[in-house]
């Protein structure tokens, strides 16, 4: 089988001029920029966006900005985010706080729920974030943390969770688009199975949310969660988001009780009543200034369409899996994301055991993937910024580093 | 007594120069801008800052950059805060989170490292968001909360504290300068009250950090934590920071485990093991863009140098009572703030049961200073962007506005 030239799939590609809206996209000293699932490119109007909000909103309007746009707009950016992105219908999204953070607060709220259920599920493959968050409450409050899979299996299918779920489950917490092999999950069929067994369901969205349709809403999901930084390009540190579903506002709570979850932030009463609504599962000051980037990405998403951005996504993916069969494997890498694109999200992940080194040379080339333990490259594919071109050359500089080290101990 | 001219003070101010730095600053529209301590006004550098960050650091080296100065940056920043503003050694300042949310995790840190003691003291002049923690902590925890003083006191002196105290108190949180007075509480000898009782203090230093000098060393402080947005001028809902003694580091835990708190963040491994020092109590990733602007304010501090800007404060306090005196008080308001200035942080508040329709009068003239229940003007005088000229035309103001209302119902 021969590979289609890179050359010709952007030619043909309709979200090609998209590339040219981002920053430096064609800048000599970045080969091939293959980490945007780890932390997605400014836009071009980033900068332009954030000096303009520092003399204005920020220098100018001042403190009467919290009046004018600012309180509403943990809620606000949210709901568009929830509109583009995340299938959900308004009042169900915040845009606050760290995904850690927001997870912990999302995690407890969802046990609460459960009183009486002492098992939390989560799989090997999420993120350690997750992981770790689910041991040290679980640790803390008695609970017993069970794990789905061995630990380099891709993801988590429905009939993997069927022999964990029981009675006993308070909640499951699972990865939408596996952080390192990729794989998607079936976030209905899952949703369901965890419903049958009447525990609470939360997604870590992380690495799905901008890639491809996410339908909250139509998959009756209980809680997600995500980062903004990566296919989002809300830039370093970016808030998270969170989801709650309308039906269980009111009877969750969360443990950060803050002066801006509260039911009237200016009232500054004796007690803590939390605000009706999405607004309680806020804490903090929301960072306002950290989500400005976020609303322009938003909008460049819903211009060229989340349906498109998913098609882009799926070409690029096969175009890796394709690259990788003609000049990886022949060279001894292995593919360890999904070869069906169905069960794929927008990264591509190879193992190795010279790896680690490739990676560090290959930077050196100004060629940037993401190195995962132990041995994997992951190539992240962000739909609206990334060329075919840019993931061939990619591609072939991994290959001759690998050919370099051909028979070297 | 006859107040000094605002021109003849401003003249023969020091620091009157940095007032330039700042976006705006002479903006017509803006009459007085007396709220620096709610939001600080942007740096005039602070757009171009974030404006190149986009183009280089994030645009150009990308991902790069979190091995290149990211990874680093809220310790670094950090410890240049802790340098200059906080009286602090390195490696025991962090900048994360929300303010909110950095205090729920030193309060159970603290409390975590005295088991067995089922007390938690605050006070009712601390800010809403740490009492509603507090609370919300006690209830999860079955501890009990004890207030220290009646709703309207100015704040805490060390005797007031004297009878809570007992073998019983596992934490004290308290406000270095209280939210709505201004009482600025010893913190040295508050602090060794504390510790005489075998108990830990915590000290949110949101009003106190930037204004005026912080001891937290030589206070021999146990915790303490504070927001970047009023006089560190970081920008609407910038990152907070948190201080925990090198002494106490090892022993202490924080309850959100996180990816970028673990020993060894990219290992990715199976558990987590929290990483020596301050690095643990950050959880998820760091808020970076959003903690660039306070590296310029932390250099413009370091140069005016904090005694200095102590000074100035004290100036302002002090001119701004001496017109509440003349102006105000003859229409019937009543100051709320220490006149000592020795017990006085950087703002002024003043009652008057007309106020909040004379807050939301003055803010239509461009005079803005902050409403605080039930009946305050809060005067908020940030010592490096606030003239003695905007604070009279800010009073004069506030007066000819309850003048206008003198006689009516």
């Amino acid at each position: 089988m021969t590979v289609a030239p890179a050359r010709q799939l952007d030619a043909t590609d309709p979200l090609a001029g998209y590339r040219a809206r981002f920053v430096a996209a064609d800048d000599p000293s970045v080969v091939a920029y293959l980490d945007g699932n780890s932390l997605g490119r400014p836009l071009a109007v980033t900068g332009e966006r954030l000096a303009g909000f520092v003399a204005d909103a920020w220098g100018r309007r001042l403190i009467r900005s919290w009046d004018e746009a600012w309180m509403a707009e943990p809620l606000a950016v949210g709901d568009r985010l929830a509109e583009v992105v995340l299938g959900a219908a308004p009042g169900q999204v915040i845009v606050a706080d760290s995904t850690t953070v927001l997870l912990y607060k999302l995690i407890r709220a969802g046990l609460g729920a459960r009183p009486g259920r002492d098992e939390i599920i989560i799989d090997r493959a999420n993120f350690p974030t997750d992981r770790f968050l689910v041991d040290g409450i679980a640790a803390e409050h008695g609970l017993t943390v069970r794990y789905l899979s061995p630990p380099h299996a891709a993801g988590v299918r429905p009939a993997d969770l069927a022999a964990a779920l029981s009675g006993r489950t308070a909640l499951v917490v699972l990865s939408h688009v596996a952080y390192r092999s990729g794989f998607l999950a079936d976030m209905d069929a899952v949703t369901r199975a965890v419903h049958d067994a009447g525990a609470l369901v939360l997604w870590d969205l992380c690495h799905s949310a901008g890639a491809l349709p996410v339908e909250l809403d139509a998959c009756d999901v209980d809680l997600a969660a995500g980062c903004t930084y990566k296919y989002l390009n809300g830039g370093p540190g970016s808030p998270a988001f969170g989801y709650v579903a309308s039906r269980l506002q009111e009877e969750l709570r969360q443990p950060i009780w803050g002066w801006m979850g509260a039911s009237d932030p200016f009232a500054m009463g004796p007690e803590y009543q939390p605000a009706p609504g999405m607004r309680k599962f806020i804490s903090g000051t929301p960072p306002v200034l950290a989500m400005q980037p976020l609303k322009d990405m938003l909008e460049l998403i819903a211009e060229a369409g989340l349906a498109a951005v998913r098609r882009k996504s799926v070409a690029l993916t096969e175009h890796a899996i394709a690259l990788t069969d003609e000049l990886l494997a022949p060279l001894g890498a292995v593919l360890a994301s999904p070869r069906d694109a169905a069960e794929r999200g927008s990264h591509v992940t190879v193992d190795h055991p010279r790896f680690a080194e490739v990676t560090a040379a290959v930077w050196q080339r100004g060629v940037i993937p993401d190195f995962r333990p132990p041995d994997g490259i992951r190539i992240g594919l962000s739909p609206l910024s990334t060329s075919f071109a840019e993931l061939e050359r990619g591609l072939e500089a991994i290959a001759g580093e690998l050919r370099d080290r051909a028979g070297a101990p």
